[in-house]
């Protein structure tokens, strides 16, 4: 039995167990991956103030080893629902069900698909998600990025790095990043953008040969020979096994300011939670208040 | 005219400015004092997400670098009230009157006082609230600390270092603090701490000489003679000035979710709003949250 289970080991809530822990709480996180989340696969994340500038993975490790030097306890675990009975939240996962007190959903949101025919085949075989896991094998060569956000920007300055041309096909005729994104990417020479393209196919079938889209304008067809593409076209949360003891809203969990949900001592922070900004900095603010908050409770 | 004018220059609003500046407003940042805000002047920092221990003034440091980098304009002044017409803020200082389309406040809060008689004419003569700043000048000596919250408590600690002992003072019969905290302090020898005291009177003209106390359970009355005493009782904002445009409720500003006021274009952040957690990254969030939705009040 923990005080606090923590599902999710991203920024929000490796915060969470910060606090909680120096609180003197007892913490298990569940993580089904990785730690860090998604912001460990960002190439530079120059807007969490007091880091000019740092890897996202950096800064994951950084935030791991902290909790780690504070006792936390954690299992590369799948959760895949929550009871409460008693007072006690009973947390089921791949492996078997842990108990606790309090729980803080931290479990971020995973990549948005295209949901196109032959995608799911694909993936790992030219078609990817993640461009700072698999873009270095693609050094020396062509590559080809999907999407018109940050993400999808971030993408495209990191490959431009190593690969000789990097072509940016966007679904709208602009871009809705920040404007020092979209600077720095008009400014890198190897960056070649093409609006208003809709992938409508994917062709092959060991592995990508040819990418296929409409131009939504002209509506004429384009075929693009290619081996890779890298999608960035946003992400999506995966809260229905909680829906028991909770409010969504598109997806996402509602709570109040201080993180709560409806179920008294169930807490949900960061990318999952119904909010408008989503940062590094904004999850790890929420990690810190559920904890506070999870304190107030536990006593 | 700027896009975003700041007032404060603390975590918070240094924050605000990081991410308006990425997003290519200019930026004034009103400061009537010195940058870094009450962090600044904290000896340790252990829960600020991916800094395992840093002092508050190398964080603070760290947080003005990055503005700086990107360009940030400011001015020590003293902001002494609002007003906006034909959605132009004008914000007056002491020295003048600066203009912007979006205010954002990060006033933070100031030390709480006694309203002890003497209290003002010993300040800086034996009363102190700032142990950082006062705290080496007792190098070797006994010192006082009175509080029972984490503020008292880091005193003590820091103190405790370089001054042989320290004497830990509180109102009530327990410690107010994170146990991790309290931990600490009782785990160090040279920290002795006196309940139940409520302090009546300074002793002393040109610098304080005794401090008389009544224990609240005896009602009996405790002499000390000394020439020093650190209060770290709270903090209270300070934004009557700011009443024409905006709600405060004990004195903090009322805002949602968003940091948004009443007064479209006007947003609070940091520990000068009414929240329920206050801690650097809570603070650092605020600024985040309120530079990006003025950055869609803009557009």
């Amino acid at each position: 039995m923990y005080d606090i289970i923590i599902i999710g080991g991203g920024p929000s809530g490796m915060s969470a167990a910060l606090y909680a822990l120096r609180f003197n709480k007892t913490v298990l996180i569940l993580e089904k991956e990785s730690f860090g989340g998604q912001i460990a696969s960002s190439p530079r994340v120059e807007n969490y103030p007091s880091h000019k500038s740092i890897s996202g993975l950096e800064l994951a490790n950084s935030m791991f080893d902290q909790i780690l030097d504070l006792g936390a306890s954690f299992e590369l675990e799948e959760v895949t629902g929550i009871t409460k009975e008693n007072d006690i939240f009973s947390v089921k996962t791949n492996y078997g069900v842990h108990q606790s007190k309090v729980v803080i959903i931290a479990n971020g949101v995973k990549h948005r698909k295209l949901n196109i025919e032959n995608e799911e085949n694909l993936l790992g075989k030219g078609v990817y998600y993640c461009a700072v896991c698999d873009g270095p094998m693609f050094k020396g060569l062509e590559v080809n990025v999907l999407g018109d956000a940050n993400s999808a920007l971030q993408y495209a300055l990191m490959l431009s790095n190593y690969c000789p041309k990097v072509n940016l096909l966007t679904l709208f005729d602009k871009l809705f990043a920040e404007p020092f994104l979209i600077d720095r990417v008009k400014n890198t020479n190897n960056i070649h953008i093409t609006h208003n393209l809709n992938l409508k196919k994917f062709i092959g079938e060991d592995h990508l040969e040819a990418l296929i889209f409409e131009n939504t304008k002209t509506k004429t067809e384009l075929k693009i020979n290619t081996d890779n593409l890298f999608v960035a076209i946003g992400q999506i949360p995966d809260n229905e096994k909680f829906s028991n003891l909770l409010d969504l809203e598109n997806g996402y969990i509602v709570t109040n300011d201080n993180m709560e949900t409806k179920t008294p001592g169930l807490f949900a922070v960061g990318d999952t939670r119904k909010k408008e900004v989503r940062q590094v900095i904004t999850a790890t603010s929420d990690g810190a208040i559920a904890a506070t908050k999870a304190l107030y409770y536990l006593s």
